[in-house]
This record gives C-alpha cells, sequence and structure tokens, in this order.
C-alpha cells in the first residue's frame, strides 16, 4: 500500500464514522422534532446501534497502520490533522473497555430519568444514587485516559476542548472571577431584583417564527442547507449542506426565542461556512465546543444585545407584534440587558453567566479528582452560589439540580461556555478594530462583512489550529480574561452607572 | 455459552441489524420530507455508512456460531423463525463479494440519474448503457445467490417474497392473465377513451391534508405511534411505534391523494400491527412485500373503491370540498372505478393494474435469465403491451421508461403488486363471510371488527409463517387467482354492464 493510497482509505474511513455521527444528531433532532412518542423505545435501540456501529469504525485496528504509512503522504496542514486526528480518537476509544462504555450508556439513560423525577420534587437525596453511580463511571473513564501523573478531569475536558489543560482554564477562570463578582455586587446594590420594563403585548407563535427566521436572513443562515423547527430545546446540530436548528416559543415573552435562535444561528452559521473541501473530515470540523460556543455567544451578545443591533431589532419587533410598550431603542436595549441575579444558569444575563459555569467547573473538577463526593455536592454547590451571587438557594430545582449535564456524564463540557465567552470578547474587539462601521452595520441588520471576517478568520479554518491558537491567529494576540472584562465593565457601567 | 445465551446473543444482534435497517428508513423518509436540499451529498455518504454497518452484522460469522449453539432452545415458532432468518440473512450476505455489493451501490444511483434525465426525453437509448451496467451485476449477483441448476431470478425474488418460486408465480399469473384480457377488451369496447364524470370543484391542498388525517382515523392509524406528511412520492416506513406515511396533493384532482393515503395506510396499519412482543426481530416483520402489497390494496381497493364506503366518502368529500359535481354515492362509486386503458401502472385501475405487473414480471426476468438484452427490451415492451392493451405506445415515458425500479436494480419487486391483489381479493372473500355486516360498516365508516380480524389473522402473525400459508390460515384456504378474477368480473360486470 503506498503512502497516499494508505491516506486516501483513512480518509474513507474517517468520512464513514463521520457521517455515522451525523446520523447520530440526526437521530435526536428527528426526535425532538417528528418523532411519534411511541417511537422512543424502538429510537434508543437506533441510536444505540449507530453508536456501536461508529466504536466499530473508531477502533478499527487498521488506522494505526493507514496513518504509519501515510507517514509524510498527508497533504498539508489539514493532511496532518485529518491523520492525527485519526489516532486521538482511535486510542481514546481503545482505552476505554467496552463493558464500561456500555455501563456509562445505561447509567446516562437512568441518570436522566432520575434527574427527572428528583428535579421535579426538588429533592436532590433522590438523584444520589444514580448521579454517584455515573461519576464513578466518568472517574472509571476518566482514568483509563489518564497517563500515570495527570490530572483524570482533563482527559474529560479534551472531549470538548482539545489542547487545553484543566489548570490553565482554572488559571483563566481565576482571573475573570474577582471581577465578575465585583460588578455582579456593584450592579446588584444599584437594580433591585425587579427587571427593568419587559415587553408587553401578545406575542403569537407564528409571529414569534417569523421573526426567527427573519433574523436567520440577517445572521446569514443558508436555507438551501438548513432548516428551522420548534423543539422543547434550543438547539444546533448537523454540519455543512445539511444543519438544523431549532428553537421555543414562550407566548409571554418573544426575547426568549428571539435570543435562543441567534444564539443558534451562531451556532448553525459556523457549521455551514466550514470549509467544504474537509466535509465529514476531522480538518472540516468546528475547532472545539469552546470556539463553537464564541460564534453563538458573539452572535447573541456582543451583536445582538448591542446598543446599534437595538435600532434593527427594534423596528423588527415593532413589525412582528406591534406595539411592545418597550418605545424606543434605547428602552429596547435596556430591557434586553436587564441583571437580576436569579439561581438559572440557561436565564442568567451577560453578568452572572460565568460564574455560574466557574461554580460548576471547580465543582465537577473537584467530583472528578476525588476531592468532593455526591453526597456533600448540594451543600458545596449551595455555600459557593452564596460566595459568588450572595443569595441563598431557595431548593435543589433552583440549585443543584437544574442542569442535566451531570445527570447524563457530560463532565467537562461547563468550562467551553465560559471558554466561548472569552473568545467571543476578543473576536469582538478585534471585529471593531478591523471593521470601524460595525455599530452602523449592526443597526442596519447589514453582518456581510462581519460573517466575511468570521468566515475567513474562524469558520473557513476548521479544526486546523488548536482552539487558542485559532483565536490568537484571528485576532492578533491570545483572548485575555481583561478583554471580556473590559467589555461587560464598559457595557454594564453604562447600563447602570456603577 | 449455554443454548438460551447463544439465542439471546443473536437476538440483541439482530435487533441491532434490524434498528440499523429503520434508521436507513428514516433516512430516506427525511430526504423525502425535511432535508435541505445542499444535504444531498451528505445524506448519501450518510445512507452509504448506515448500510455499511448493516452489512458487517449480517456476515458477522458469529452468527451461525449462535444459531448451532441455540439449536433446539429458541422459544417457539417465533424462536425457530429468528433463528432461521438470521441464517438466511447471514448466508445471502455472505454469497455476495463486497465488491459487487458496492459496484450494485454505486451502479443504482447512476441508474436513478440516467432515467431520470432519459425519460425526460423519452429515449430510452440514452438509458441503455446505464441499464445494460445494471442488469449486468444484477445477473452477477443472482449467481452469486443461486445453486447449480437454480433459476437465477428466483433469488431476486426471495429477497421480497421468500417461499415461493418463480415458475409458481408464471403458473399463477398464466391463470390469471385470460380473465383480464378478455374483461379489460370488453369493457374497452363500451367505455371509449374518456372518464366518467370526475371530481369539479377547488380542492385546497389543507383540504386534502385534513380530509387524509380523516381517512387515517377511519382506518385505524394510530397518531401516537406514526405521522403524515407530504412528500412527492407516497410512502409508507417505519414499525411499530413509528410508522410514516407520505401522501401527495394534486390540486387537480382530490382522489390522487385520497387513495394514495388509504394505500398507505394499509401499509402502515400493518406495521403497527406487527406483534409487539417481537419488535425489531425477524418474526415480528411483515410477512413479506406481496402481503405488504394485500393490505394496501385491500384498503385502497376492497375497502376504499368499494360501493359500500362510497356511501361514507361521498359525504367526508362534501366535508372537505363542498360540491364536487359528484351528486351521489353512486356518482362517486362510478368516478373512483372508471377502467380506461392507460400507458402508466400507477395510475392503472384495478382492471388493466395487473396486466402492467404481469408484463414487467415477463420481461425482468427473461432479462435476467438472459433471454433477453437491455437492447432488445424497448421493442419487447411495445409489443407486449400491444397484446395486453391493445393499444400503441407512444413513446418511451409513457412505455419502457416509467418505472423507476430498474433503474436502480430492484428486479424481483414488481411481481409481488399482483401477488398482494390476489392475496387482498382472498382475504376479502373471507372477510365477507366472516363478517355479515361488512357493507354496512364500510357505509358507516366503522372499520373496527374488520381491523380486530385482520389483526388476529394476518399482522399480527408477523413472519411467522411463509406468505402463501399466511393467507392459506387467514382465510380457510390457498389464494386463488379465480378470487381475484371472481371480484372484478362481478364489480366491473355491474359498473359496465358487460
Amino acid at each position: 500500500l503506498s503512502g497516499t493510497a494508505a491516506y486516501d482509505q483513512l480518509c474513507a474511513h474517517l468520512r464513514e464514522l463521520a457521517a455515522l455521527e451525523q446520523v447520530a444528531g440526526l437521530l435526536t433532532w428527528d426526535q425532538e422534532t417528528q418523532m411519534p412518542k411511541r417511537g422512543a423505545a424502538q429510537r434508543a435501540e437506533a441510536s444505540g446501534a449507530v453508536a456501536a456501529a461508529a466504536h466499530r469504525l473508531r477502533v478499527d485496528p487498521r488506522i494505526p497502520e493507514w496513518a504509519a504509512a501515510a507517514e509524510g503522504c498527508a497533504p498539508g496542514r489539514a493532511g496532518r490533522v485529518n491523520v492525527a486526528e485519526a489516532l486521538r480518537l482511535h486510542r481514546r476509544a481503545l482505552r476505554v473497555p467496552a463493558s464500561l462504555a456500555a455501563d456509562l450508556g445505561r447509567a446516562a439513560a437512568q441518570g436522566q430519568v432520575a434527574w427527572d423525577a428528583a428535579r421535579r420534587r426538588s429533592d436532590f437525596a433522590k438523584f444520589v444514587p444514580a448521579l454517584s453511580r455515573i461519576v464513578e463511571l466518568k472517574r472509571a473513564e476518566a482514568d483509563c485516559l489518564t497517563d500515570a501523573g495527570g490530572d483524570p478531569y482533563d482527559a474529560l475536558l479534551e472531549e470538548y476542548e482539545p489542547g487545553i489543560a484543566s489548570r490553565d482554564v482554572a488559571n483563566l477562570f481565576d482571573q475573570l472571577r474577582p471581577g465578575l463578582r465585583d460588578l455582579r455586587a456593584r450592579i446588584a446594590a444599584v437594580a433591585g431584583p425587579d427587571r427593568p420594563g419587559q415587553a408587553r403585548g401578545r406575542f403569537p407563535a407564528e409571529a414569534q417564527i417569523a421573526l426567527s427566521r427573519r433574523l436567520a436572513d440577517v445572521f446569514g443562515f443558508d436555507w438551501s442547507a438548513g432548516r428551522l423547527d420548534l423543539a422543547v430545546h434550543p438547539s444546533a446540530s448537523g454540519t455543512r449542506g445539511d444543519v438544523r436548528i431549532t428553537t421555543r416559543v414562550n407566548p409571554d415573552d418573544p426575547f426568549e426565542s428571539l435570543y435562543s435562535t441567534i444564539h443558534e444561528l451562531g451556532h448553525g452559521r459556523y457549521e455551514q461556512s466550514l470549509p467544504e473541501i474537509q466535509v465529514l473530515m476531522p480538518a472540516g470540523t468546528a475547532a472545539s465546543m469552546g470556539v463553537h460556543e464564541s460564534q453563538s455567544r458573539l452572535f447573541e451578545n456582543q451583536f445582538g444585545r448591542s446598543r446599534a443591533f437595538c435600532d434593527w431589532l427594534h423596528g423588527a419587533l415593532r413589525d412582528a407584534f406591534g406595539d411592545t410598550g418597550l418605545d424606543s431603542p434605547d428602552a429596547l436595549y435596556r430591557a434586553v440587558n436587564a441583571v437580576r441575579t436569579g439561581f438559572i444558569r440557561t436565564e442568567a444575563d451577560e453578568v452572572h453567566y460565568n460564574l455560574h459555569v466557574m461554580m460548576r467547573f471547580d465543582l465537577e473538577r473537584a467530583l472528578i479528582r476525588k476531592e468532593l463526593e455526591v453526597a456533600e455536592l448540594e451543600s458545596a454547590w449551595n455555600d459557593r452560589f452564596w460566595q459568588d451571587f450572595g443569595r441563598e438557594v431557595p431548593d435543589a430545582g433552583r440549585g443543584v439540580l437544574q442542569d442535566v449535564h451531570w445527570a447524563v456524564g457530560l463532565f467537562g463540557y461547563f468550562p467551553t461556555y465560559t471558554l466561548g465567552n472569552l473568545y467571543a470578547a476578543e473576536l469582538h474587539r478585534a471585529l471593531c478594530a478591523d471593521l470601524p462601521d460595525l455599530g452602523e452595520r449592526l443597526a442596519a441588520g447589514d453582518l456581510g462583512p462581519v460573517l466575511d471576517w468570521l468566515g475567513d478568520r474562524v469558520h473557513r479554518q476548521g479544526r486546523l489550529w488548536p482552539p487558542a491558537e485559532l483565536i490568537a491567529r484571528a485576532c492578533g494576540r491570545p483572548a485575555d480574561p481583561a478583554t471580556l472584562l473590559d467589555y461587560l465593565e464598559t457595557k454594564y457601567a453604562g447600563l447602570y452607572d456603577v
């Protein structure tokens, strides 16, 4: 087998694997948007069968053989990334015994059911057995993936954010926390518990969906390569020529679907703009979950919640719903940037959001490193919430039980949310420097030059660079927590006069 | 490994295989109803990856080992069917070399494109190279699957209709053909080329879809286990808890969607009513494509086009569309049973339909048996059409190019349509005997007892019996071509006074 032929065979194998992963994503999308309710049991078997088929491709012993034979023949940086990623996925899959992977799959399914029941009763004790089992299995998985002396949490983090160690994440977060706590406290002292004027009126589902579609046009979503549907949870799935976004509609609050949609459009536009030549290849995938989240947060916050964009949005809201009581772009800007110390991460404003994420990171890292046990988790959560947010958690439903992540074994995922915010702030700083008319463009709902800039520097780079390097190349300097803090200080000092 | 454990492992393997086959069906449904147009290339890779994964499960060498170890331990008839089907699928998959299977997949994809282009120009010569390649590969596949001295066409037929030899099919068809030719000619002599009064008026798409939903209720479709969507081609896919039907809407002719829907509901109700305990197991699948078609044709023709059901349908049409110009159930009955010698199988009435199918069977069987070459196919088609239908084929688009089956390698499928009609007529005879008030029920749109009868005797039998035996057990006697001829004679002698 020649080196080139070996590389070609490796690529065909990787495309087959990626195609199965796309099928897995489609099965989830279908389940959330199309599947009749009695299809659930069969769907679980279908998803399991596709996962098993993908696992078989990952552990194929020909992968290291092809990779060795292709040495020096893989074309360019993309070729080297494809070979390296193939080996990394192969080694990860081999290190976790099939029985452990199967146990994890079952524990995650049971975990979701147990979490759901416990959350409805706000009773953490009910969830302790299932969560303990998951933590035990995730610790075992992390041990399988960790070399002697390594931090076991890093192996889990690597799945979502390759190329960064958790001590570096902790270091970044340590630089962010004091400033965020301080800003939060200053605003809380003047803002009071009530939100400023929210939108009032009637917000029919059809009008909300129509507005979401208009937003998709503004944010460059390609309808010939994607779709938008309603679901219980907003999401984005699929890649390149078939990207599917879901949003939800709250009849009392148009901003819920509006900003969910803009957020998912950030993910969707990224996937649609990945390099076509590397479609279904590792080099053609998103750089990391953190970089993915940087796109969604940039769209949602730095663009969608900017004063400039509120000029455009104010007109669009009037077109969609008539009078909303928000009688100027300024009033709209205040409404969509209201700061309030709530308990729920997914409802948090820009000031509080990262405080939520960073406490979850510390707690889940301690769990995996065996510095914390599940039985102590609720009190650890509540203590930490008091420190960071200055409020008592009233019940587990609004505390430790609020997120599904741990219930289904997603450890190592949370920190990518705040890494995304760090990257988004740095990209925004660079964009403002490169595009002096950014504000006028946003006010006019014209994101063309912005999308071109992101396409060149982020989207079409695929996975060519580790996340931090990708951002540094795009922005001319590494992401700095001070940039995010400066952005928040400037914005919220202006809004709250603090 | 104990016999019981071996059987359990074999079952888990078979469920995984069936789950992947369900995924393949879902990918097709999604492609027809949901997928954005630029998703086609990725979808082809996804479908290929799922097909390859299913193939790997079929050729797993543990299948014969499990089957041998489970000898005598498989529970009941269903257990024996599961083991036998596992071995049959395994042997078939092993006998066709992977390279031939891959060539067939590619040739089918290219064949569809070539057929589409040739059909648009009505130019069979343009299609000859692609079809020749497919026939060559299907002949090779049939040879792989055929023991020395066997009929190669039988191996292809077995894929869709297990347990029947093509000489038996030919024998059944020989008994049917003279009566059908004779009935057709007698009607043509009095009917003229024009259809009797068709529906007139406006038929908005929404009203057609609402009527389709009402029909789904009448024909026992379980909405908690299925859905109905619009697509270019009517279809039914999925099984048990997740059955998906598509229909199409012709703004000028409400009967197109109406009878397409009823037809697909026959398929859908069958899949929803298969034995739950055997879901995703061979014993829990439909008995054959012929039996499947018997359910759809029974729903469509013996029920949906009956004089009694026209009492109910006449009211439902008035509810949906107001005045259609069909001012009585009798007028409706004549309109939906109009006989006309057309060229297109899918538009054919009950009298002509089987003549279409039987000529395709003879032609495709001759192709596979190397008694006919592709270059001679168009003239063979046109000669035969003259014999059976008494009209000259005006062009290839209305002749040899009308159906997609051969373009994508579906040889052996056509005869199941007429086997389905034979079975449907026999089931109808038995139903009339067992349910003396069948006519009153149909007139009232109450199919409860009919659905119970079919559920007991056909649907919940799954694949426990070979098709002919299943029908014989359900009806108390084997399917007889005379039953179908009697049904058609009685119905159409009354309608056309011949």
